[in-house]
C-alpha cells in the first residue's frame, strides 16, 4: 500500500483517534460540516469510510434533549429535496484541506496546495480584474475620488460620472428593475451584438444570473405539474431551482458524441413522454455555451430548438452567460438573433416565442463573481407577466447597485481611442488568450489518459471528460453508498488536493461516468497531479 | 373647484385626451404602467378615477393575436396573491410625476418636486454615506488605492488590508454563509452588544435582511398548513415572502394604544385559533424596533414573545434592522440578549427556543440600502436545519462580496483615539440627530391637524398615523374600487408630490385607516405642504 495507487491515509495504523489533518479549532470554524473518524481499520480508502458527516455545533446540544419546532424532517421538503454538487461535500472537504495547509498542519497531506476546479470563480484563482472595471467601480463608492487626474484617465471619471447621475449613489436602491440608464445600455449592446432592436423596459438587472433563474422559473411554475425541460448534463442550479419549487425538471440529453450539441428527436421525445404522463411542459432551458459541457450551439442546433418551442408553446430561458467564452474561432449565436432572423424568414410562424436571455458579469473576461451582476431581457412576453415579474422583483427591492454599474462596463466597456482602450484591450486579450491556452491543455491531457474522451472544448470554462471507471472501483464505491465518479473525484480531492465536481451532480447518460474541471487554475503543474492520480487510480482498480 | 381642496386637476375641461402630465415618451420609458386618460369628463378626481393602468408593451404586440405560453391566469398562482403595497402602484405613479418634472413638462402639476416618503431609502435623499465605510470600499475595488496615503488615513487602508486578505478579491465568489472573518466581526460585534457569545458558524451573511428572510421563512414553511404569526401592522415583505411560498400568514394586532406594543393576549389567542382550525404555527415573526409602527419593544414585551414561544415551540424570528435607530433615550434591547438572560435566571425552560435574528446596512446611520449587506444569527437551531440552510444559500453562490465588507465596517466601526473617529463620530452623530430631529417634527405636524392621531416615534424610520376619512370620502374610495386610506394617499401625491404607503399595504384593525410615512426627506416644506393637502381634504369630505 504506497501513494502511488493514488488513495490517501493522512493517518498511519489504528493511533490516531482525532480528527485527523484538521485541527479540531480549524474545523470547529470551518462551516457546518466536519469528517470525523469513527473507525480504526486501516485501508487504502480509510478517508472514505472513515468519516462520517458530524454538524459542527453537535457539541453544544444534541436534539434528544430538547424539542425544538424546526429539524431535518419537518422543515420544507423541497429544500431537502434540492441538490446543488457544486459547494456540495466534495467542495467541502477541499475547503477543510486548504485550511488545514494554511494552519501549517498540512505535512500529513500527500499535496502542498489545493486546487479549486470545481467552481467558475476566476479570481479566486489566476485572473485578475480589469482595470477600467475596478477604477470605475472605486469612484462609484467614494466619489470624492473623480477630482484625481493623476489616479484616473478621463474616461474612467467621465464614465463615473455618467453613472452617479444615473443611480445618485450606489448606497440608494434603485428601481427594482435596475437603473434605467445602466438597461439603455444593456439594450444598445443587445442591439450592436444581434442586429436587432432592444428595448430597456424589457431588461431586468438582476443579482448574478442565478438569481433571473430563480425568478423566472419562480413565474413559469404553477404547480407539481409544470415541467421545464433541462438539458442533461446540465448546470444543477436549475434542477435544485425546480426542486425548491416543487415542479418537474424533464431531462432531454445532449449529444455527446456531437460535442454535446442539442438533438430535437430527444428534446421532442422527452417533451412527448412528460405530456403522456400528464406533465404541463412549458418551457424549455438551454445553456449556450454549455455548463458543463464547453459546448457551443451551431445556428442550426439553435433553430431546432426555436421550432420545438413556437410548435409546443415553450418559453425558451437561453443562459447565455458565457458567451464571450468561445474560443478557436467559434462564433456564439444569440438565441434572441436567431429567433428574430426566424421571424423575418418565415413572417408570423415565431411572434408567439417567448424568449428569455440570461447574462452575467461572473463569467467571460470580466470573471466578477463576487459583484453579483446580472440581467435577463424579455422576448415577447405577455404584458401582463411583464408585470407580475416586476411584482415579484420589487419585494427585495433592487439588485446590488454597484452590480449594476458593473453591467453597464461589461456592455460598454472603452472603445479604441479612448484612454483607458489600450491598457482595456491588453488585460482582456491576456485573460481571454490564457482561457483559451489552458482550454487546449487541459484537453490534450485528457486525451492522453488512458479510459478517458473528452469533446474539443469550444466554450465557457469547463471540460466535461468521461470516464471509464473499472468495475472494481464501481463496486467499491457502491459499497460505501457513492455513485462511483464521486468516489473518484473524492479520491483525486484525496490524492491531489485538485477539486473538481462529478458528473452524476450535473447529470449524465446511464452507466456513464464524468466530471467537470474548470480550465481557470494556472499552470500546468496541476494537470500533472491529476494525470498521476488517473493512472494509478485506473492501475489500483483495473486487476 | 379650487386648488384648495386637495384634489387635483392635471387638465382643465375635457379638451385633453393624451397622457396629461407625461410625455408619452417618457411614459414608454418608466416601466411596466402608464396612466391613460379613458374619459373626458371633467370632475375634481379626473386624475384618480380617468387613468386606468395599461402595460406600456401593449403598443407591440396584445393577447389576441398571439397564443404564448404565458399569461396571467396560468403562471404561477402565489405571485398573483402577492402583493408589496410599498412599491405598488402609488409609487408608480410618483416616478412619473418625477420624470414629467424633470423632463420639464411639470407645469401643468400642483408641485414643483415629488417627495419620496414611502420608502426607507435614505441615499436618495439627503443623508450622505459615512466617508470611513466608502473610503474602504474604494480600496476594495480598486486595491492600488491602497498606496495614496495622501487621501486615505492610515486606519482605512489597514482595514482594507484585513480585508483584502480575508476575502481576496472582491471580484470572486465568498463561502455561501459569507466571508469568514466578517463573520467573526459580526459574532464579536453580537458579544460586545448583548454580553453574551456568539459563533460565527451560526453567522450567515445575506443580500440585505430581504433575502435573509426569505431564506428563512422558505426553510420554515413546509405547506400551505403551516402557519407564522406576523404583526398587524407589519411591513408586506412577510405577507408578501408567504404568498409566495403559499404557507399561512396568521395575523396578531399590535396594541396602537400602547405605542403599538405587543400583546400576548393578542398573540395567544392569535395562535389558538389558527391552531384550533388545523393551522401548524411554529413561527413568530416581530418588529422590532416596528415597520411602519416606529415603535420599541421593553423588555418585558420581548420575554412575553419569548414564552409564547417556549410553551408553544415558535421559532423566533426577530427582525432587528432597525436597532441604531432608537431616538429620546430609548434603548433597543436584543432578542438574544433577553432570551440568553432567561435561559441564565430560568435554567432549562428556554434552551429549545429557536431565536433568528436578522439585521442589514441599509438602515441605522449606515443607509446603504443600494449595497445589499446583512446577516443573521441563528440561536439553538439544530445542526441539521442550519446545514439545510447552508445547502439552500449554497444554490445561489454567495451574498455581494462588497455588501459582505460593509457589513464588517457597520459592526465594527473606527474607535475613539483611531485617525478616522472623529470624522465618523461628526458624520453619525449629524444623521442621527436629523432622524430624531425629523421624527420629532413630524409627529408634532400630525399632532396639530384635524383627524389624525399619532404614536410618539421612538425608533425605526416611520411613522404610521391613524387618519379619520370621512364617510364622504370612504364612499367615493369604494365607487372608485380604492380603499380609502389609498384614495387618500393618491390625493395625497396628486395635489403634493408626496409619495406614502396607505396603511392597507401593512394590515390594520378593520374601519381604522392609516399611512407609513418615512422622516428622512429633508426640511419642513414638504410637511407644510401634507398639512396644507390634509386640512383641504377633510373641508372637502367633511360636509
Amino acid at each position: 500500500m504506497t501513494m502511488t495507487t493514488g488513495c490517501v491515509r493522512l493517518s498511519r495504523g489504528g493511533s490516531s483517534r482525532s480528527i485527523i489533518g484538521l485541527p479540531q479549532s480549524l474545523s470547529r470554524n470551518a462551516g457546518s460540516v466536519i469528517f470525523r473518524r469513527s473507525g480504526v481499520v486501516p485501508s487504502p480508502t480509510a478517508n472514505l469510510h472513515h468519516y462520517h458527516r458530524l454538524p459542527s455545533t453537535s457539541r453544544s446540544m444534541t436534539n434528544s434533549t430538547v424539542h425544538r419546532a424546526l429539524n431535518a424532517k419537518n422543515i420544507n421538503p423541497n429544500i431537502l429535496k434540492a441538490q446543488y454538487a457544486v459547494r456540495g461535500e466534495i467542495a467541502v472537504r477541499s475547503e477543510e484541506y486548504r485550511k488545514a495547509l494554511q494552519a501549517g498542519a498540512g505535512h500529513r497531506l500527500p499535496f502542498h496546495s489545493v486546487i479549486s476546479a470545481n467552481i467558475g470563480n476566476p479570481q479566486q484563482l489566476d485572473q485578475k480584474p480589469i482595470t477600467f472595471f475596478r477604477q470605475v467601480l472605486s469612484i462609484m463608492e467614494y466619489p470624492a475620488l473623480i477630482e484625481h487626474e493623476e489616479i484616473f484617465p478621463e474616461d474612467v471619471r467621465e464614465r463615473a460620472r455618467v453613472l452617479l447621475e444615473d443611480v445618485g449613489s450606489v448606497g440608494a436602491y434603485s428601481q427594482s428593475q435596475g437603473a434605467y440608464g445602466i438597461r439603455k445600455s444593456v439594450a444598445n449592446f443587445i442591439k450592436e451584438r444581434d442586429g436587432f432592436e432592444a428595448n430597456p423596459d424589457d431588461i431586468f438587472l438582476t443579482g448574478g444570473a442565478s438569481a433571473g433563474v430563480h425568478t423566472l422559473l419562480n413565474t413559469i411554475c404553477a404547480s407539481r405539474n409544470t415541467g421545464v425541460l433541462i438539458p442533461i448534463p446540465q448546470y444543477p442550479l436549475y434542477t435544485a431551482t425546480l426542486a425548491l419549487l416543487d415542479a418537474t425538471a424533464v431531462s432531454y440529453h445532449l449529444n455527446e458524441e456531437q460535442k454535446w450539441s442539442t438533438n430535437v428527436e430527444l428534446i421532442e421525445t422527452a417533451r412527448q413522454n412528460a405530456a403522456d404522463n400528464g406533465t404541463d411542459v412549458r418551457c424549455i432551458c438551454v445553456i449556450n455555451p454549455g455548463n458543463p459541457t464547453g459546448s457551443s450551439l451551431s445556428v442550426e442546433d439553435i433553430k431546432g430548438v426555436i421550432r420545438i418551442a413556437a410548435k409546443n408553446h415553450l418559453v425558451i430561458m437561453a443562459d447565455e452567460v458565457y458567451q464571450t467564452n468561445v474560443y478557436d474561432g467559434v462564433e456564439f449565436h444569440s438565441f434572441k438573433k436567431v429567433l428574430r432572423t426566424l421571424q423575418r424568414e418565415e413572417p408570423g410562424r415565431y411572434d408567439h416565442v417567448e424568449l428569455v436571455s440570461l447574462h452575467s458579469t461572473s463569467k467571460g473576461i470580466v470573471g466578477e463573481c463576487g459583484h453579483r451582476g446580472g440581467y435577463f431581457e424579455l422576448v415577447n412576453f405577455d404584458p401582463e407577466v411583464k408585470a407580475q415579474i416586476y411584482k415579484l422583483v420589487s419585494i427585495t427591492l433592487c439588485p446590488p447597485v454597484i452590480g449594476q454599474c458593473l453591467v453597464e462596463l461589461m456592455v460598454n466597456p472603452p472603445k479604441e481611442g479612448e484612454p483607458s482602450w489600450e491598457l482595456y484591450n491588453k488585460e482582456r486579450n491576456h485573460i481571454f488568450n490564457g482561457l483559451e491556452s489552458r482550454a487546449k491543455a487541459l484537453y490534450q491531457a485528457f486525451k492522453d489518459m488512458t479510459g478517458v474522451s473528452c469533446q474539443n472544448p469550444d466554450g465557457a470554462m469547463y471540460l466535461f471528460p468521461s470516464i471509464t471507471i473499472p468495475e472494481k472501483a464501481q463496486a467499491e464505491a457502491r459499497s460505501l453508498g457513492k455513485q462511483p465518479d464521486e468516489f473518484y473525484c473524492l479520491k483525486m480531492l484525496d490524492a491531489t488536493g485538485i477539486c473538481v465536481v462529478p458528473g452524476s451532480g450535473f447529470g449524465q447518460v446511464e452507466g456513464t461516468w464524468h466530471f467537470r474541471t474548470t480550465f481557470l487554475p494556472p499552470g500546468t503543474e496541476w494537470v500533472d497531479r491529476l494525470k498521476k492520480f488517473h493512472e494509478g487510480f485506473m492501475k489500483e482498480y483495473s486487476d
